[in-house]
């Protein structure tokens, strides 16, 4: 089993009301990766810069991480996004984004990645989404997630590229922006209608909910006292579930399985969200997970 | 086992995207009422104006309500709600309030309403809210709601009844702002601190959330294509919560008894979200709730 990741690496300066960081590892390929990591060999596809360098490569390959297809730009700078969180953690503030090298990125996935059996299409342009799925010969699963960028500037292109593949991952918001639809029942039936059937709205502090075309799942997000920094919370979620899913061997997943991966990605992001960037996720073991796991069955079942 | 309400009973007028009604039962103490009556013997407290007929008392009659504190203002008008909702149905847009005869109610509990086991104070006057808990002697389990009016306009008499019962409910919202804390866990925590052994997170299309000292549950919403008429919907989850505990003879609730009054919460903000007003739980039955019991462990249980 192996999962393709196609996304951002970045380099993250966060402030959040329990502190500041300069420079941390970042991007949805990243935080995606280590978090499908503790289920499946994953491997990552996407620049990065001559500021990129040996440590960074090395929290990714001592998670296992294939970073063969980390493209190394000569002279290029890694993506840069600078963020902070006031009082309500719940809303991000961008303070500044750099493309850098993301700018001029042409996606080449070597055999192995192409091979995958599952392939995660990060929040990246829906053209280059595109072409990394048409890559992708082996992938048996292909999954998505996106921004409210593009939707407003390539709504055409991801429409196109969601045609093609079986999950989407977004946030309630977008999937209510997406298709001009406020219930949710309703916006998830009509990403279906255009050829996924598995539709997944992450709820951010709500938690999460799963539509398939005859389940219905929905879980809430674990009470967590102290979030130092959400960044990366919705890429972990999504690590967790397709991760899972791809260690299950699960790329006709049936509901039962969905579910299963429901809870582990509502356990990555849970994890996420406790320290800042990738901090929380890099220390973790696998028996904290499976407490986790419990923790969300205590919290919600009755 | 009997439950006493205090709360608004009023003519509302909505339109929303499924239609509009110009005159109807509703109001915080109706729409509990109604709910609770499913499960315990239900007490209503709070004045009507000379305009509400025998009907509108026939409604609550025909669940077994008692009336007898409905106290008739002669020449008074009933407290009167206009609003709408747009695209969006989580938001409702207030267009016209008049208290008519709440601006002089003095909350009088027959001896019978006194003596009642379980007390509700519905979102009124937060002194008008004191009155009644110190009236009724009888009372072994008090719980209350509230609104942004009062924290802003009457917070320290807010505060002093908060002080004086076992639980609060509240929109997530409405705890940050009472408390000051953004997170959800945090503010709790501090509403426990002044007294009460109990708090529930009510969060509208998202859920519900319940925190006791040694306890947290959360739960979602049932999600529902067809939301036509969302006003009155926390008022039912708190005729739920509290008829379910009442009924079961839950005054020192455990931990279980609350996630089964929680289901029962949210069972009747389902339902009362399906049609205009009261309509929906008018023609409920038994049978009704306990499918919509098991479709809330369908939608949850992994």
């Amino acid at each position: 089993m192996a999962l393709t990741v196609v996304g951002s690496i970045a380099f993250d300066a966060v402030r959040t009301p329990f502190g500041e960081r300069e420079r941390m590892l970042g991007g949805s390929a990243s935080h995606f990766a280590l978090a499908a990591s503790f289920f499946t060999d994953v491997r990552v596809v996407g620049p990065v810069g001559e500021d990129f360098g040996p440590e960074e490569i090395g929290v990714l390959e001592a998670h296992g991480v294939s970073t063969a297809d980390i493209e190394r730009v000569e002279g290029g700078s890694t993506f840069f996004w600078r963020g902070h969180y006031d009082h309500d953690m719940n809303v991000a503030h961008t303070d500044d984004t750099r493309l850098n090298v993301f700018a001029d990125f042409v996606p080449k996935l070597c055999d192995d990645n192409r091979d995958a059996e599952m392939l995660f299409l990060g929040n990246i342009q829906p053209e280059l989404q595109r072409q990394v799925r048409a890559e992708a010969r082996g992938a048996r699963f292909v999954a998505l997630d996106s921004m409210n960028l593009w939707i407003e500037t390539a709504k055409d292109a991801l429409l196109a590229v969601i045609s093609e593949i079986d999950c989407v991952l977004l946030n309630d918001a977008e999937l209510r922006m997406l298709t001009a639809e406020p219930n949710l029942v309703v916006a998830a039936r009509a990403i279906m209608a255009l050829g996924p059937s598995i539709v997944v709205a992450k709820r951010g502090e709500y938690g999460a909910a799963l539509f398939t075309g005859d389940d219905t799942f929905a879980m809430p997000a674990l009470p967590i006292a102290e979030v130092r920094d959400p960044t990366g919370a919705g890429d972990s979620f999504a690590g967790g579930f397709l991760g899972f899913l791809d260690g299950a061997g699960a790329h006709s997943p049936s509901n039962d399985e969905l579910r299963q991966a429901m809870v582990r990605g509502s356990a990555m992001a849970s994890f996420n969200v406790e320290d800042f960037g990738t901090d929380r996720v890099r220390r973790l073991d696998r028996d904290e997970i499976d407490a986790r796991v419990a923790a969300f069955k205590d919290l919600t079942h009755f």
